[in-house]
């Protein structure tokens, strides 16, 4: 399953349009509250895909019968551009617990890289709902190779839900050929092409960049 | 139309769960913090409905083609308790003006009352969207006065949303009969009654005290 | 006491310059944040005159000696400006009581005025710490006025701690004319002036227009 | 210079008690929260270290003369437990870079280890200053391993402050011994021991599993 934001009409485009807008990418503050804001809304579509149990509530006046999520979930973030996304995510899913993994570009050349797994924390996912995010779905190699590793180290978890601002068609097709069928994708805008370093065009730039600055 | 989120399983039920929990409630951080999550997602819900307009973007890369909201929004808060509500809408819509009101329930005797407007800040209506939200309705009365003196001193807007957490069957009557039948609601549950005090059962107590301390 | 903010170098001074700024002013948010950063570490500078108990606090591999503040804390807000530095202040004292209050100037013509207070909602004073906030303090007269009333209706508090942002040299001096000797001032900048329709010059400008929207 | 925040009563004291309590541990989302809000009030009371110059800023009614922080501040964080705490210090200093570095124990036996380095993404630090977080300087050999590597590869700044919750006094001794005698310490408190396994006595546990989650 694809739920395309862009698809329909909410205040998240708005969020998006902002963190594509090369003027408004000046207020790194404004880039992160934006990336953070798709993370909590995200999570809200997401939890209408997840499990619920029905409870009785002692309120100070009565008893009240509340149906209440009961999913064990786990909210994997890749480094570091995904931090501002987690942040989202874990404001709207404040009892989850947490997977943080870092994957980078090592370049063979200039313009041929592969991916490597350099940093990894994480719970145990088995059976668990796994909700891994990262703003830039590019290639789509490092979002595949995190998935592949946690899942070989710590469990297979009973559902995945990938959580991406902007995807490129190739990164789209590309993850999706290489992760099981059914799992579930959380997609701000798909664009059209990646350049030859790899960058989603138009996309935004780097958004690691742009949350926190340049890196050596 | 009546959004009633209990309906639907969200996240959502487990902010208004922890709202009602009477042991919950000992942590005012967490229950200012839950009413503030609602209004964040309720509000992400009601932009569903709202205007857009397709504009150009430019990014670091190229240029990207966004739908934008382009509705004049305006965030109506009804004083003390619509404050924390107040505060998840306009982190949602973040450039929204904002009007801020105070109703009291003016006792005659123990059990009677009706409802003075006391305070008032407001910038015109006309024309744009309302969106107006008090935690709870229960008998409805402050609500549809907030609504009517706002109206009619400010302008009539092009539509009204009304934002709740729990309302009371009565309550929502209440305001269904008197305010005019376009109007959208946004409720969190619908508990079945109101005691002699007017206060909602089950419910969850008096979220104005809850979420700032007891007044004199 | 009178802790001026400006005769320190801290990032507070950045945060009032940004508030300054005409062309910073144009995000609202950004006002916001500001205002609410300024009300954390105020309230932060205004812990270290609190009262402190020592407590033992069970750790998972020990007991811990902790000096605790235990002062019971009413954190007073003048409407509708005061809200973002309230909202810092609650940030940094989670558990404190909450007194709303609102007063305007009422123009007997256009440029003479006099304060009516019209809205309030506050708990008992009595023997408590009162920090009562208002991002500008032009003449002085809507805080005067404001803590009258307060402490006339709800009790003297053991203490008061002004919390202001611009103050002019007028209006700090009106305020400290007619509050009590052993009350404490925690303002950001002292201006020069007042212009004929009370405007702290050169100040902000209308510092609740800027946070919610211009009313009428 | 070392700035011990025990020695002073400022709230910052109330949100240690809270992190170290093992009854108010079970709340994460208060255990980040609290780390969060002493990241932003130990930014603060940095911040009065920093080096200012005077600006003038157009108001919307004159000119006023303001004092800004202009150094180049990186905030630095030590993978995973120094996020929430760098997630407070980024709100203080929102205009900041930012420096992420893993660090952990490599166990050579159950009970010796050495620091192994993995993930870093940073920029260069030359002539900057570097703000350096972790919750808990246990032995401090991560602070001191990250603080070298990350000045090896990145230059030297001009100024360090190492950031701090709980250190031992043996973590504390080490890492002065080891990083340059300009460097400034701010300490929320000082235990006295360590515990065979290298945890701090009495401490407060495992300050990334009670933000996150307990990882395999």
């Amino acid at each position: 399953m694809i739920h395309l934001f862009s698809n329909d009409n909410t205040i998240v485009n708005n969020y998006i349009a902002e963190l594509r807008n090369i003027e408004v990418q000046k207020d790194s503050l404004r880039f992160r509250n934006n990336l953070r804001r798709i993370g909590l809304h995200m999570g809200y579509e997401i939890s209408k895909k997840l499990n619920y149990t029905t409870m009785e509530v002692q309120t100070p006046l009565g008893i009240a019968t509340q149906s209440i999520c009961d999913d064990q979930i786990v909210l994997g973030t890749i480094l570091r551009a995904g931090l501002p996304l987690h942040e989202g995510l874990l404001e709207t899913f404040d009892q989850a617990e947490n997977a943080i993994i870092s994957a980078y570009r090592k370049h063979d050349t200039d313009i041929k890289f592969h991916i490597e797994v350099e940093y990894m924390s994480a719970p145990s996912l088995q059976d668990k709902v796994l909700i891994l995010c990262d703003p830039m779905l590019a290639t789509g190699m490092s979002m595949v190779s995190c998935w592949k590793i946690l899942t070989e180290r710590r469990g297979m978890p009973k559902s995945t839900h990938i959580v991406s601002v902007i995807a490129s068609e190739d990164g789209l097709n590309h993850t999706r050929h290489h992760l099981p069928a059914d799992v579930s994708y959380w997609i701000g805008a798909v664009d059209p092409e990646l350049n030859a370093k790899s960058y989603i065009i138009p996309g935004l730039g780097d958004a690691g960049d742009l949350a926190y600055g340049v890196k050596l």
